[in-house]
C-alpha cells in the first residue's frame, strides 16, 4: 500500500489528509491557521500535523509517495510562491520549508489553491476517470482551474484557470477589483449575483449600476427565485449566461471533457446547471456534440486537500 | 544522427521534409494533391514522397524517429480524423493508412493543420526553445493551436486552440459561417479587415451592416492605412483590439510564453502587432508584468510540415 498526505494551508485553519493512493481519505487532522513571519508558524504547524498523521498510521517511509502543499496565492514554476494576503506570506519557498522542517527525505510539492481543487475533484471527486476537466469555484469571486491530459495548466504568469476575471459583457460601466470590466466574476460570484438582484430589481437592467444597503446573501436570491420572484429569476440566470460565456472560451481554447462547478453558489444547482449548459452551446455552435458535460463538484472545502495528496500520485 | 519525417497535406499540393532532429530541414519535395477514393490517392502520393525522402538521402530505419502527417481538419484522440472538405475526405485514420503502405515498421502520427503550425513554430520557428505557446494564423479565417508544456491541447472535440470562433463583441449584429456572432475571425481575419474597413468607410461605424463590390483584399487595407486612411487605420486597430481580447482569455486559460502571429495578415507586422500587445494588456490587468510577448511567425506556409516532423521528436 502507498499513501499520500495533502495540506491545505486557509486564511482560518490548515487542514492535513492522508490518503491512499487511490484517493480514499484515512484520517484528516486540522488546526487554526496563525499568522506572523511571513508564514514561518504556519509551516511549523503544517509539520506537526504531517508527523502525527505519519506516526498515528504507523506509515512506513518507502510507503509515502510524498506531501503536497495548497496555498492560497499564484504558485509559478519553479515552486515560488507569490504573494498570500490572506495568511500574511509574502512569497517564499513552501515546499522548501516543509522539506527542512521534516525529520524524513519525501517529495514535496506545492500548488495554488484554486489548481488544487480541481486535481482534487480529478483525483477523488466529480471528475475521476477523466484527464481533461475544469473545476470552476463559485463563492465571494470566481475562482478557475484546468487540468488538461491530467496535468495542471499552471501558465506563464501563474493565470492559468484565472477565469473569474475574463471580459464578458462590454457594456459595463463599473470596474472590477481587478482593473477591468465586465469580469465574468463580477456577475457569477455571490457578491456578483447580489449585485445584479439589486440592479434589476431598482432599474430594470442587469448593466445600470445600482446599490442600496440591503444586507442579502446569494443563497437569499436563490430562495427567492425559487419563490417566483422575477428579478432574482432574471438575476440568476443573466449571472449563469455571463458564466456560460466565460466557459465557451475554455472550450475554445482547452476544450476538456467536463466542467466541474462548486463554492457555495453550486448549491443552486437546480437554478444554475442548465443554464450554464445552454449558453456554453450557444456561444459554441461550431461543436455539434449537445448537452456539453456540467456537473456539481463533490468534495467542498476539502477538494483542495485531495487536489494537493493527488499530486503526489500523478506526478511523482 | 537521427531523422523525423513531416508531411502536410493541403487542398493544393503535399509536401514532405526530411529534418534532423534539431529541427534543421535536409531535402522537401512536392506534389499536387489529388483528390479522390477518400483521400486514397493521397496517402498513396504521400508514401511516394516519404519513400523517396529515405531512399534518396539513405536514411536508416534505425535513424527514423517516425513520421507525422499534417491533415486539413479535426484530428481525434485516438487518430481519427474529421471532415477535411478541402480535400474531399470524409474521415478515416491517416496514420494506418501511410502504415499500411510502408515496406517498414515505423510510428506514424496524424496532427491537425492549425495544430501542426504551432508545434512546427516551437520545433524550429519563432517558438524554438519554448514550452507554452499560442499560434495564431491570420489567414481567410483566424486559425490557432495551443502548446502547453511541450503537447498540443487538442481537446475533447478537437476544439482545443479553436480561438477564430472565440465570441469577442456583443452589439454585432451579422452571423459567422459558424452560427455564432461576434466572433474573432469576423474581424480579425483578411476577410474581417476587409469587412470592418467598407462599414467604417461607408458608415462611420465598425458594427453597421454594410457591404460592396469593390474587390478589395487585405493587403491593399494595409497599404492605404501607411498612406494614413482613416477608415484603414480605424478597422485594423479594431480587428487587432478584438484579437487581442480573444488572446486575453487564452492568457486567463492557458496563459503561454509566446503568442506567435502568422498567416498573410501577419505581414502586416508594423501595423498589428503593437495594438495586438496593447489590447491583450488592456484586457489582462491582473497581470503585472508588462510586454506581453507577441511576436511573428517564422516558417510561414511551412509551418505545418515542420510541426508533423517535430511530433516525432516529442512524442515518441
Amino acid at each position: 500500500m502507498k499513501y499520500c498526505i495533502g495540506v491545505d494551508v486557509g486564511g482560518t485553519s490548515i487542514k492535513a489528509g492522508l490518503f491512499k493512493e487511490d484517493g480514499t481519505l484515512i484520517e484528516k487532522l486540522s488546526c487554526p491557521t496563525v499568522q506572523g513571519e511571513n508564514g514561518m508558524l504556519i509551516y511549523d504547524d503544517a509539520v506537526k500535523l504531517i508527523e502525527s498523521l505519519i506516526e498515528g498510521n504507523s506509515v512506513e517511509d518507502r510507503e509515502l509517495l510524498g506531501i503536497g502543499i495548497d496555498m492560497p496565492g499564484p504558485v509559478y514554476g519553479d515552486g515560488r510562491l507569490g504573494q498570500c494576503p490572506n495568511i500574511g506570506v509574502m512569497g517564499g519557498y513552501p515546499a522548501a520549508e516543509i522539506t527542512r522542517r521534516l525529520r524524513k527525505t519525501v517529495r514535496v510539492e506545492v500548488v495554488n489553491d484554486a489548481n488544487a481543487s480541481a486535481f482534487g475533484e480529478m483525483f477523488a471527486g466529480a471528475g475521476k476517470g477523466y484527464g481533461s476537466i475544469c473545476m470552476v469555484t463559485l463563492g465571494t469571486g470566481v475562482g478557475g482551474g484546468i487540468i488538461n491530459e491530467g496535468s495542471i495548466v499552471t501558465g506563464t504568469h501563474g493565470a492559468g484557470g484565472e477565469i473569474g476575471h475574463i471580459c464578458v459583457e462590454d457594456n459595463e460601466t463599473e470596474y472590477c477589483n481587478c482593473g477591468g470590466r465586465g469580469c465574468c466574476e463580477f456577475y457569477a460570484s455571490g457578491t456578483g449575483i447580489i449585485r445584479l438582484y439589486k440592479r434589476i430589481r431598482a432599474t430594470g437592467d442587469p448593466l445600470k449600476p445600482y446599490s442600496d444597503d440591503e444586507q442579502i446573501a446569494a443563497e437569499d436570491v436563490c430562495i427567492r427565485a425559487r419563490e417566483g420572484d422575477e428579478a432574482a429569476i432574471k438575476a440568476i440566470d443573466f449571472a449563469m449566461e455571463k458564466l456560460g460565456k466565460a466557459l465557451s472560451y475554455v472550450t475554445y481554447v482547452a476544450d476538456p471533457e467536463k466542467f466541474i462547478i462548486g463554492g457555495g453558489v453550486s448549491e443552486a444547482d437546480d437554478l444554475i446547471m442548465d443554464r450554464i449548459k445552454e449558453s456554453i452551446e450557444k456561444y459554441t455552435p461550431l461543436i455539434k456534440e449537445k448537452g456539453r458535460e456540467v456537473i456539481k463538484a463533490k468534495l467542498g472545502a476539502d477538494a483542495g486537500m485531495y487536489g494537493a495528496a493527488g499530486l503526489c500520485v500523478y506526478r511523482f
